[in-house]
């Protein structure tokens, strides 16, 4: 079975609901350190691979030659909230390369705090192209193709140069050949790519702990190294992407991905995990999040308690009577 | 294993969300006639069982007493939108035994229409017990205490006459014995019980099609026939349950349940299903039972065609663009 229960919610005492995943812990060379369900299920990667993403801009020099700081490259990497610190940003990104939203692909939708409850919006609020959570990845994307004196129309094309490299340096960066990946269209309009978990905590691994046999190193601590110097900017206020950067104190680099996938690499430690919720639910995904980090001997007593809120483990009713409860599934096994 | 795919969806031709869950269908005798996973699976029934949990206050005559009609009956067995026409109905509920929602014991929550994001509420809107979706059941309880001159404070207490009451007629209903049934606390803060899912459908086979051979074949007559007269009270405005009574045409009384539940028995095949898909997704749950009905062989084209949207197949992203498709993973076995 490639999937098992994750997280399992009670009430009366008898499981009411459950959501099925699996989880891949892996270090920097690719060895498997643990996992739960088939740890070589292929899942859409989703906005977890922004890092990898941003490779080829960060290889070609692009970054520096515009002087882009730690709060740029976080914005590369995000799934923001659309909050005016972001739209900002990712205005200031597009305008260093003389450009503003209109060149962006992304398409709109609600900023992420409003669809995901965080807080609200005014009734006539219409969003553009800035506050689409990805817009930072693709201020990118269209730095790199003025940069390169590449076409932008079509710059979310899969065949478009700038897609076709980037193709490669995902591939690269979780130890794949380009054609193992599977690929679809991701919510933003950019070519998105299917992997198996274990590959992803590989990538992240390396993009958290470093990968000196490689020609990213430099680029990817580049980008974590502003990950966590920014994690405001890489999600936003109220998210447990920011919950998990601040409570991992600049060693835990943490990344959400759409439909249930869930990242984090610890730098000092050199490994990583990848999980993913197969009915994309997130309080299961970030429940079952915190459970590995526990399990794997990641959290002392202080991070344990900080963390205690994202098990969302209470589940009261209209009344505030606590009728069940919300807990873990699953024993990691050691890896095979 | 007691649950499998029902629902998946795909991004690229590549499955990447799975919902996870089971299926019986039933006749009035509790014959099986069909399932998928285990129709033996045990589920709590939450707003399933409204209208069983009206039997004691039927059974004794008190809706006759007080000359409710269709509307009132219909609220009793609703999970409501808080839209005006339901609020307004359950007052005149509550007023016809000299009672306003003070009486209630149900808690309050954000009207339904609003929760589930199909309209929005001023911003300085506070929601009292009338606009809980559960009012009219508990309205129901109200008349019952006052009729029978029971106490109100504690009359959702498991221990009180009538919940003790309900919980008989709940396990007669369903052709079990009260002590069968695992106990939990509702949402609203109303004992609730769970049970096998063939039970449960055969619960509705006898709701929608009668129960002769029971003391309670009137009462769930009156019930059905107010369901599906007035199933705009019993859900409301956009929801997917007055969908399908609408598209029904009067032969199917359609209830969901928090959680993933769902139940449709068609009064004329004196047969129902009952449905849980364990991560609690309601789109899945209401593409699942469409395509239960399909293969049933319940829907005539024009049925098919009108409850086509309720598959929510095409899954679009911020540009509109189709990016994948959600899709049926299962095949009704046959009864064994």
């Amino acid at each position: 079975m490639g999937f098992v229960p994750l997280i399992e919610s009670t009430r009366g005492g008898l499981v009411e609901c459950q959501h099925w995943g699996a989880v891949a812990v892996a270090n920097r060379d690719g060895k498997l350190l643990a996992q739960v369900g088939d740890p070589g299920a292929v899942v859409f990667t989703r906005s977890t691979i922004k890092a990898f993403q941003a490779l080829p801009f960060m290889l070609s020099g692009g970054a520096k030659a515009l002087g882009w700081g730690a709060a740029d490259l976080a914005l590369l990497c995000a799934s923001h909230n659309g909050e005016p610190m972001h739209v900002e940003q990712v205005e200031r990104m597009l305008a260093s390369v003389g450009k503003d939203y209109h060149a962006l692909r992304c398409g709109c939708h609600r900023p992420l705090f409003a669809e995901l409850g965080l807080g609200s919006l005014p009734a006539d609020f219409v969003p553009d192209e800035r506050h689409n959570n990805c817009s930072g990845k693709h201020a990118g994307f269209v730095a790199f193709c003025v940069q390169q004196g590449l076409p932008l129309d079509d710059h979310l094309d899969p065949g478009h140069p700038l897609q076709v490299a980037i193709r490669e340096r995902v591939a690269q960066a979780v130890g794949l050949q380009p054609g193992d990946l599977a690929a679809g269209t991701d919510g933003c309009s950019a070519p998105n790519y299917a992997l198996p978990l274990a590959n992803l905590a590989r990538g992240y691994a390396r993009l958290a702990g470093g990968a000196p046999d490689t020609e990213f190193d430099e680029s990817f601590t580049a980008l974590a190294d502003a990950m966590v110097a920014r994690p405001e900017l890489g999600s936003g206020t109220g998210r447990h992407d920011l919950d998990f950067m601040r409570v991992g104190e600049g060693d835990w680099v943490s990344k959400t991905g759409a439909d249930g996938v869930q990242v984090v690499g610890s730098r000092s430690r050199g490994e990583a995990f990848a999980l993913k919720v197969m009915d994309g639910n997130m309080l299961a995904q970030v429940a079952a999040s915190v459970e590995v980090m526990d399990q794997l001997g990641w959290l002392s007593d202080t991070q344990r308690a900080a963390l205690a809120p994202r098990r969302s483990a209470r589940i009261a009713n209209a009344r505030g009577r606590e009728v069940g409860t919300r807990r873990p599934a699953f024993r990691l096994g050691s890896g095979r």
